[in-house]
């Protein structure tokens, strides 16, 4: 699922491997939807450099999102941000001794001038990030909007009137 | 600054009127790079057939992003979520009890499927709400990017090497 | 337990199937009381039209009161409580990476006019949730309240003087 | 405000004389619809004895509700909740330290058995605290039922299309 | 551990038997110390008046320290206060959602008049509370301040110089 | 107020003289009650040795309770309690950036052997200490307990049945 | 006092000249202490590319410590130390929705290999930050190391032994 | 590996053998750098007398850092910056009921003139406590540097590019 794809549209980031369970879920529902993606792993501190590199070459390499997860004080989005005018998807991973709202603030809470459009914390944050990505690429790709819109169909359709016993 | 402007491409909403002077800071950095833009209240509990109409009709009327402001249960951004793919930006209001905490759970906590792009609390999350609204209108208008561009390398430009007493 | 019962008083509400296993206990302690109820699942962001026609029938249907437990970003309670003015009783329900402080927040800090009866998080308030919805129908129902002083007295009178060993 | 009616169908009781600037909210609102109501000064600290009677006489002097603000260790609400199968709804007051986080979770994590109809933090609370009792008391009042959709209509048709700067 | 024993000076109580698991520690030091006490379930929702008569009759039976332990919206420890001016321990049980943090808020954050002496979340709290009843046992007993040097002396000795590998 | 008495049974000991402001109230209600005690500055981390001096002589000097204010990291309560076995109360000074928070947890989460016995942030602790202080003293004061039933009394009578508009 | 001094020891960075009234405390401190430094902002998202250099060079540039404040999503601290292996010690600037917990969050939560040595928040974090650095330096300027003895013994000396009324 | 070593320039100590699991990860990176370091077990309020000493004689030792790790009210990094000059790293262990904010809280919130070097709560922070101290060893070490250069070089190279599934 992680595999390089031909002319990506999403770049999927994250600080290290132990995020790709919960970033998983952004490939996964981009794979859905058919939106090409890449997913690559960018410590904002171990590789500082590879970050620097990805958000300079971002925009002209023809990404238009970026979702970047990460865990307690969470640079990575933040700082890519700082770099490329590309929308910049923020996902909080959960962390062990405060849950993620380390996390989260790192993301979240960006001074003036470098929005991070930061998700919940976890896997559901991670698949929005995939989502949100696709809702704006499909700002210019009408039948991927269409796509999302069967998906979000299914979803609602896929709710049972009334809860079961296990 | 809050007039309805020809041909919105994006949505500024508010819970109430007292959410305006948070809001107004999206508004003013979309006057800036030249991004129309219309300014309605919409709340949540008080109009909740106003936020059905708005979110079904988003699309249809051309707009390609909603930046919604709300405080304490912030449900206006989440609900729009729900009733249209147009991406929805959340900025999180601050409140006096709880800082704004309680906005911002409201606001970014959203389960799978629906996703809200959430800013910082308060003024500096209302002016890269709209700022992120305008990062993703600019994927399809390469124009505003250039302006983007020259509004952050003049905002990078600003910064003094040093700091200087009072 | 979560069949349809005939003349419902109480409706017990759920963002998703995995609400049950906490809801069902709101159900549970109706069924002691004999309390008719029904159960249904109404997501806020999934199916915003079926939470929009439950609350705008619930008065007509005899429903007294609505118990409505969420999890997350909880909206369910708060968008039922602006569509109708049957009281709604709200259930955060407990969550992975907040311990479901986030669903309080989003439940309990609602503007003026909208309000939502908080209950405490998970199970607890579920129940709690079913005994409340009861005192409130008992108010029209003088044998119903009869039942609800002999359980909280069968609840006082099981309290053992000592604590025991295991 | 704070005087006595004949025959208050609501009992609002605060811990202190502190608490009735946010307390009146509720009285104001009883007011506006025409239910009648009694506000009492009842410290679950200092006066245990008077919080015993008015939870042991609540339900035989005609109480319907009781609205209950306190602040701190708030134990007012729940300690009437177990001496009342009368609804109890709690008002968490806002703090000076914490905020009012201490007053919420003080009232709202109730055991099984004692519900507190809990409502967000200060004076939204206390104006919807009074809402809900009257939202209550509505259900064998008809006409009550009446004014309260009225009230909630005007609330809705007050707010305007659009914000507008001071 | 937990039968009564003649001429208490100390009363261990606690909201619920699922409490015992926590205050069994505060038993255990006492008993380690030679302290006579007493150990009961004080429910003060579903057991209100026994919690009346336990705080009223604290003193004139002799008790010299209670210690109460409680969970969630905590309020034993804080009623207990306002019955009596016997000094009141109170050791915040841990709870599943929040930790213990609401009932840590529900003990500690009491009024200006009704002091109750907390210890911390859970285990430690409670074998902390039984000997700070100790301690103020001691005050009037200078063998058990003997016995109290020496329990401290013993736990200091028992600390090894360096760490060691399991 | 803060002047040296003769033969003081409670040491009032606080980090700094900012703290006096708060702790104060601990020495007004000692006054009124007729409790012989000193106020001494003792700083944990500026004057650790005078810290330990304070502690070791407690015992000796004939003091039966050390009440101690501190903020933020506040080591002052728990390093006294390692240094001597007269109960020691704990006090958290309201801080401005946690708002106390910190001085709490730091104060009430000791280990198991050394209880410090927390009361509120602020002035109410600060308060409650000196009341707290005065309760254990009464165990071997018979007079004292009688003023201490008084000041009670007078408290409760001081309630007033109903609020009353300014 | 801002003004770059010859042959600075110790860098002084903050990311904008808002932090400056916090910060100029580590530089008051390094003043008293005579350690030689710069005062310096960085932006790590207006202006990461001078972050880089600044971490680069800092080594080279004989800077011994780098001192940087940052508030809310404070990135600063953590990107220096992924660039250089002089020590870096973080100071949380106090935020007004979150108090300065999401500064600190984003600080002092670090991953393996680049820590952050992070301080207090606020005014008290800054002057320790100086100080620390200046205990750092001093590992190699005994002279220094006296220096900051006398400071410390004159601040324990300006205790006084009492509190005093204002 | 806790084994005492010749000539230690590093003092690692904690408040209990329980924090070893955590603080061995501080002995393994200086370990794998060659810094010589002591391992010690220093409990603030089991064996104060211990700490006094072992931080006023920590510089004439030649003890150039301590870190140091302790849980809950953790007061031994505090402690211990008061008795000496020699840098403090603080190591906040995790807690069961808090995750460790307790810890956070009581480490870093240090008063003015006593800083505490705060790394993450729990293993990544002994880690990094353990490399700080390196890294500020090495001011006076090329050799050591070096080392860590190249530690932190290895570190970087082994982050794959891309994440890969189970």
């Amino acid at each position: 699922m992680a595999d390089a794809q031909t002319d990506p549209k999403v770049g999927i980031v994250m600080g290290s491997q132990s995020d790709w369970p919960t970033m998983k879920e952004a490939a996964a529902v981009l794979d859905e939807l058919g939106v090409p993606y890449e997913a690559r792993i960018v410590s904002a501190h171990r590789t500082p450099d590879r970050l620097w590199d990805y958000g300079r070459t971002a925009a002209g390499r023809g990404l238009q999102v970026i979702v970047a997860g990460a865990g307690g004080a969470a640079h990575l989005p933040g700082m890519l941000a700082s770099k490329t005018r590309v929308p910049v998807i923020g996902v909080p991973v959960q962390t062990r001794a405060l849950g993620g709202v380390d996390s989260l603030y790192s993301i979240v809470q960006m001074p003036r001038g470098f929005p991070v459009a930061t998700m919940a914390i976890g896997g559901a944050g991670a698949l929005n990030g995939g989502l949100m990505a696709a809702q704006i690429v499909a700002l210019g790709d009408p039948g991927l909007g269409a796509r999302i819109d069967a998906w979000r169909a299914a979803l609602s359709a896929s709710i049972p009137e009334a809860p079961v016993d296990d």
